[in-house]
């Protein structure tokens, strides 16, 4: 087998590690930018079905991300503690923001705005103190910092799940009988933000 | 709504289209190279438990497909039609090949090999009456030209999703309860190649 596998077991799941999660979230915009950016039209702007995003809408959602979620709930966490509740977020919040815009200009606001909000993430020099502070969410109720940030990173994982999964979905047919071997036509669409 | 929303309605699925698989296919390489060669190797050499991949070991596989899978299986059927059954692929046929090497050395070796594929794939100017031709597979039975090129592409997006969703894994319990506001986490792990 190869070197590695069988390594780690079920339950030895990493702990949150700051440096790991900042170097997973400084990756995702060159990621969303090499598989979307050259692609044909046809790949991006299609989606899964009525009321579904395309890979236009993730990127829309992962900027009003930056712009709404990540860095100012970190922000309250730290000013505020567990005495102010977040704001809700917006699962739409990115449709009048993503109007008129094509592709690249998204991909480019999103990498301008991810790159500004790890500044202020790394200058904040977080303490393992800091990451055990404690925030209030609206629906989850206490959560701490680490968790939240651990989330951004994984956030970016699960879009780029469903992008793959929405584009594969445009060759169903196509693929004709390796429908049936091919993973990711098999995902059931457990995507949301 | 977003302006491309609502227009596209399931059942109208793209017909395959041989300029953008190969646009598909040529961007691969550089996406898994963004995603995962500055990575801290514990999310790349990490799993999904006792006899699952982690990221190299995918990297392995898809190096194994450009050698053994797909354009010896296209050249097959170019030369022998039906009358010759394709070898079956070996999903342990990377192993061997990857032992030893970084993921560094993996991400070039992938790089070239598929260079160089699609080189020799746009050198074949295939028509329509090629990408209709028709070939056997060991156990799919008669699968034409353009469903095994399709499926060419429509794979590495099976292992960019499962490889988002292997490193999602890692933080399952860094993430606390947003655990289950995260579809990758949601994913049963479909993936096979």
């Amino acid at each position: 087998m190869a070197h590695n596998i069988s390594v780690y077991k079920w339950g030895s799941m990493m702990e949150h590690n700051l440096p790991h999660t900042i170097a997973l979230l400084t990756g995702t915009p060159a990621v969303l930018d090499e598989l979307l950016r050259e692609l044909p039209e046809s790949w991006s702007s299609r989606n899964e079905g009525e009321n579904t995003w395309n890979a236009f809408d993730v990127v829309g959602h992962l900027i009003h991300g930056e712009r709404t979620d990540w860095m100012p709930r970190a922000r309250m966490v730290l000013h505020f503690g567990e005495t102010r509740t977040f704001d809700p977020f917006d699962r739409f919040g990115h449709v009048r923001e993503s109007q008129g815009k094509s592709l690249g200009e998204l991909l480019d606001e999103f990498a301008r705005l991810r790159s500004e909000n790890l500044r202020e993430l790394r200058a904040l020099n977080l303490t393992q103190t800091d990451l055990a502070r404690r925030g209030r969410h609206p629906a989850l109720g206490v959560v701490t910092l680490s968790e939240l940030l651990a989330t951004w990173a994984i956030h970016d994982l699960t879009h780029l799940h469903q992008i793959s999964r929405i584009m594969a979905h445009q060759y169903r047919e196509a693929v004709g009988p390796w429908s049936k071997y091919l993973g990711v036509l098999q995902c059931a669409g457990h995507s949301s933000s």
